[in-house]
């Protein structure tokens, strides 16, 4: 049984080490967003690529969920006390993986090759992929037009109205050369519940999801809110009630099944209209536990023999 | 009175403290050489500025004489985890610095902005300037071939054996703009007990010390060892004995007055005979009594009315 995770950053993460804690690496490949990635201090800096590996490898932050575990912030607040930009968060750990990013980049590397050798020194077993190697940028367009997406997202706070995105380079980057392969051999596919504006559809501006597999997505939003993130802020702003419908209609065509929190049964039935299989379960992830039964509810529901 | 010190790290350092410790901002201006700075991990890093203005912020780490007081190590730990460089000692306040410098350099500032910039933040009220604001490189010629400063230094622990200097973009390289203004203004030139080979000649190459001034040099060798660093080594493998001699030699017709350690005394006549003159006293600096001391003898050496 060969599953492929695609993942944004905190919600993304913690399903797919849900799923590492079941499934062996010949099992399971995580895709990574890398649409929120962007230069910062001429680093170059893969916010969700990094909480995925760091989460794996057991080295996040619990508190955040983003970031490295026993960080310390002396770069940052260095560069702040000399006048220099503070509004991104640049753990002294987590700025050693830029670095070293950075200087292979330059050097030419690859990002899914740099990833790779990451994980491999980081003691993470299963594949980690970036979605591409060539660069694509989500861009936020607001009532305040156009932003980037760290500025509006960690800048501003997602305070600016949403009224659109667009992926700048999604039209002209290739799939990593080893997340189509994955794709292609897959059983199935498993979509995290991570924001879907702002971390699937880059993705899927970028991959194409075979047809005639099972394609489970997990619901970002329980109750009509987010667990984390901008998602319920973006579906209300573009006119859209946010809710376990709106993310199921969001991803109609694309997944055969569905799984939503057990406070959103009410909604099984409007959903299940839209030719998907739903499942209604406790699908919020508190601790390591929780990751671990959800990603084995998701497997069972899809069929998966683990 | 106004004096100039000409610097490089830290030795350099410690004399430039011991002299802000007398004379007023109005008083002293510090050039400090730029010919060991080098691109790292993408950053600009200028180790003989930075020890110097840590040094006179009361920032610098007391232990090693350069890089930053309570620091940290993290981010260069971390990328080296992951297979990065770590010849070179970053530590993580430090790197706060290199951060910051080479985003505004990118962003079209010059170097001396920077620094004076940089001072203000640190509270260094005496100005530093770097001696240009054009890249200027010292190639160390070695057996092994030509090796850029940092790379011989550092690296290989300055083990090749020398052969010659070069400073590559010296010829180029214009005097930062107000290095030259106080030179033309200044009453009298002190040329630290800095390295005379990598650390005073850069300088030298690029700015040109103005005649008919006194221009005195406070010796880096005593008892035929360089205080800290390869200048002994360096004269050695170039066929000259190190000695205070060899530093009144190396800056004949430059200077009009040499200070040397007591230990040194014997060789007082035969320095006499190149036309300068010359004071022995303590010049060893192990504690910021003696930088002041040292400090207030060159200057009532050289009859500075402070």
């Amino acid at each position: 049984m060969r599953i492929i995770a695609l993942a944004g950053g905190v919600g993304g993460a913690k399903l797919a080490h849900g799923l590492a804690q079941i499934l062996s690496p010949q099992e399971l490949t995580v895709i990574v967003n890398t649409g929120d990635d962007f230069e910062h201090y001429g680093l170059y800096i893969c916010p969700d690529l990094d909480t995925v590996c760091y989460t794996l490898a057991g080295l996040a932050n619990p508190e955040t969920g983003w970031g490295r575990v026993n960080e310390t912030w002396n770069a940052i607040k260095s560069a702040a006390a000399l006048g220099g930009i503070d509004w991104f968060n640049l753990g002294d750990k987590d700025l050693g993986t830029h670095l070293e990013r950075t200087r292979r980049l330059k050097a030419g590397d690859s990002l899914s090759q740099i990833t790779s050798d990451f994980c491999k020194a980081w003691g993470v077993q299963h594949a980690v992929l970036p979605m591409s190697d060539q660069p694509v940028r989500t861009i936020v367009a607001t009532d305040e037009g156009e932003l980037a997406f760290q500025e509006y997202f960690v800048h501003r706070r997602c305070a600016p109205k949403v009224t659109g995105f667009r992926f700048e380079g999604a039209d002209e980057a290739k799939p990593a050369a080893r997340a189509q392969e994955a794709l292609q051999s897959a059983d199935a596919i498993v979509i995290c519940p991570s924001n879907p504006w702002v971390s699937i559809d880059p993705i899927r501006n970028v991959i194409s999801i075979p047809a005639g597999k099972p394609v489970v997505a997990v619901s970002p939003i329980i109750g009509g809110e987010a667990i984390k993130g901008p998602a319920a802020k973006m579906y209300r702003e573009l006119g859209i009630e946010p809710s376990a419908l709106a993310i199921a209609n969001h991803y109609h065509g694309t997944i055969t099944h569905f799984v939503i929190d057990r406070l959103d049964a009410p909604l099984l039935e409007s959903i299940n209209a839209l030719n998907m299989q739903t499942l209604a379960t406790n699908t919020f992830m508190a601790n390591h536990m929780d990751r671990k039964r959800t990603a084995s509810e998701v497997l069972h529901f899809i069929g998966a023999s683990v």
